[in-house]
């Protein structure tokens, strides 16, 4: 099965579903029970639905996880996991930083995933053996790019207002030795490190559906992606992710010193 | 004069000459004297150059303030105020979040302005009366929103960490109370907030050239752009920009507080 031709299609359709709603004013609904501010969108759910439609049609016996509509299925040996919109305050911005998350689990295991930026036109797919950028037909191959020492690396997060008081402590002491600290970009910032354009993404509180797909695109591009103690981090929590493996395991000391 | 299809034709030219570095690898030469990152790229060089031959050739007599090459008759009547690349961290970074500032000063005041997004196709320009953006050849009227109060804004700024200490207590005074605060996006967060996804952003320690090409764009959709004690932004320093003067008065009162 060319799982990668269908994942191209549930991408084309969802950015048909999402892009009526992009910069249109929409009003965001908080599903949160107070606190953190958690927009989600129509888009988010018109996205998801017509993914989870396709999937049960072409592969009835596949399981689905998915941000809006919750686990279905979710034992099988082919499981999907979705996120429609990873970066939904990006998204009611009006900047172009989110993307659709679109993986595919077999046993366990991250194999397939890709991020879609419809607005930008870019897909960057992986398969944990190779990954891509296509944009506009034009396509390139994503490899990480070698840092041989946090003193020479660009780190991101989304947001230090994410972290818990005892994640953060430790997020510094990793933001105090790189070159340069950037914050925003929830998925984007994990495929410009595939490509090759930074050197660590440090991240905590995540959902399996915010990380499962980059996986494979991060790990096809020559890159790792642990939990923060460097265990497998497809089950979300807290995640590191890096171009070089040297400052892959210095990031890990500190985080956990 | 039309000076709008010139601004337009530096756009085209600009944006030709940056986008081959954009995403390639290239060397970010240190223009700091140690300290904070600073990078400068061979496509912010280009694009300055470029712009400059075109405004020395078609108005010889108006004065040039550049972040690259400096200033050049700086006390004309009409004084062209240009950032090649606001955003070089972005634009090293390989996000989309960068973009060039086009400026025009007469007798002092911002009269036109543009900020051009070459890779999304994104050119947002304004006249201090009206605004819009045009996104490959699609054109739209930009209005900023209306946010009665801080309690229900999203605020933006591009980095607590390129506040002083003194400023960053100020900035939490106001992020304390907003809705959402999101960080990262230089230019990026004014234009979404002259097209009314965002309500405010605060920043300070920027150039001129950071600022005066965004002015007339902010204006034009309604917004009010003023220094943290309520000044004129043009001169760079502290700035405030804001969708509505309600939530502006609100938050200046917290700056000064």
């Amino acid at each position: 099965m060319d799982f990668s031709a269908f994942i191209d299609k549930m991408a084309t359709r969802s950015g048909e579903a999402i892009m009526p709603y992009f910069r249109s004013s929409l009003a965001a609904d908080d599903k949160s029970s107070g606190g953190v501010f958690d927009p989600v969108t129509e888009a988010d759910r018109a996205s998801e639905a017509i993914m989870r439609d396709m999937i049960l049609q072409e592969f009835p016996d596949h399981g689905i996880v998915g941000e809006e509509f919750g686990d279905h299925n979710p034992g099988a040996s082919h499981v999907w996991v979705l996120d429609p919109i990873d970066g939904t305050k990006a998204f009611i911005s009006g900047l172009p930083t989110w993307g659709t998350l679109i993986g595919l689990k077999r046993d366990g295991t991250p194999l397939h995933g890709m991020m879609h930026q419809p607005f930008t036109g870019e897909r960057f797919s992986g398969t944990g053996e190779a990954a891509k950028l296509v944009t506009h037909n034009v396509e390139r191959i994503l490899r990480t790019r070698a840092c041989a020492d946090l003193s020479s690396a660009t780190l991101m997060t989304t947001s230090p207002l994410l972290l818990t008081e005892f994640e953060h402590a430790a997020y510094r002491r990793v933001e105090e030795r790189v070159r340069l600290p950037r914050y925003g970009c929830d998925c984007y910032a994990y495929c410009v490190l595939a490509a090759g354009h930074v050197d660590l993404v440090i991240e905590a509180g995540l959902k399996p559906y915010d990380i499962v797909a980059l996986i494979p695109i991060i790990e096809g591009a020559g890159g790792i992606v642990t939990s923060w103690t460097g265990g497998p981090a497809h089950e979300g929590g807290t995640v590191i992710a890096s171009g070089d493996r040297r400052i892959h395991d210095a990031a890990l000391r500190l985080l956990d010193a």
